[in-house]
């Protein structure tokens, strides 16, 4: 636990990008696991529910209509289309936690990223990286689920989003969850401390020095 | 150890102030000890040694005018005035521990790092508060060295120290030195992370995706 932690501070947005199969997912569940601090923005999306998936935790999962009616309403941060479907940010749930004192964890790509900066500078971006293209695609075919040609897919759509990793803050390489994890951490440890956010240190002097 | 740290990187200059008494020099002392990748930048001084302390290694003591032929050559990086004595980060001993790969540690106050930030946009800098005065003032007496007159001095020092606070990148209020010193690791280990410092990163994605 962050010392110093019951000082006031603005809560972070802590974006966590990587191409699929880089292991973004297992980070993010380790580290909601081991940080009450931090809760995941649940994004809304327009493609379909996937076996395993739950509603409402996975995805916000709506139709088009519905998806429409929230751009025209302004409850998106950020959205973008992927592959013919759209997926957002909501501000309400970037809202929710942040008033329960909690930092938000959003698990978008480099569209929604560059989205959000414009949003808020003082948003966190965090790129992982596999470890090599090779292990991507081990990864990848390790699901067992997908034809060569989907895979294939895959692998363009990780190396162009990869291609933006230099819009990001911190750039780790996920050769192991654990290292990768701790680094991630060590991260969020460190942005807490950051005395622009710590909006509770000028009290903190006042009552020092006067 | 920050993983993918076989990548190369920029050395980081790591700034630790505080005032006196508020555990600065433990600190440091514990994170040299706790981590290979950090050497000390020991500075220049014109003050005279005092008991139990070395020469080279907790200062390079200097008569005045060796100080003023330094500042002439041009050797340091930045020196103030402190109390009639003069104090300078010499650019030889950050020369050193960069080029042998380590990033360095300066113990230097506010006008130190002022100085220093003009010449390097890129040093991180990290101001220790201690918890409260009265705390600070337990421990300056605790020394059980000095006159109430030159205590209220040291002070009076702290408090000016203390006001510089908001210069500062990271702000962390030393309650116990254990979990000061998780933080000042923490702080480290994210700052090696930085994708703007990891020039290796380049070559590193080139490989991955050409």
């Amino acid at each position: 636990m962050a010392q110093g932690s019951q000082l006031k501070r603005r809560g972070l947005l802590f974006v966590l990008s990587s191409p699929s199969g880089a292991g973004k997912s297992t980070i993010a569940r380790l580290l909601l696991g081991a940080d009450d601090g931090i809760a995941l923005s649940v994004s809304a999306t327009t493609r379909p529910m996937r076996p395993g998936e739950v509603a409402g935790r996975d995805y916000h999962f709506v139709d088009d209509q519905e998806f429409d009616r929230l751009v025209e309403a302004g409850e998106f941060l950020e959205w973008a289309h992927v592959f013919g479907r759209r997926y957002g940010t909501l501000r309400s749930e970037v809202r929710k936690s942040i008033e329960s004192g909690r930092d938000v964890l959003l698990d978008i790509d480099w569209q929604g990223t560059q989205q959000l900066k414009q949003v808020d500078p003082d948003i966190v971006r965090v790129f992982i990286l596999p470890p090599s293209m090779a292990e991507l695609e081990r990864r990848l075919r390790a699901r067992g689920t997908d034809s060569d040609e989907v895979i294939a897919g895959r692998m363009a759509r990780a190396a162009a989003e990869i291609s933006h990793w230099a819009e990001y803050d911190y750039v780790l390489i996920n050769d192991d969850a654990a290292a990768c994890l701790t680094n991630v951490q060590a991260v969020l440890d460190a942005e807490r401390l950051k005395a622009s956010r710590r909006t509770g240190l000028h009290d903190f002097v006042r009552g020092l020095i006067g």
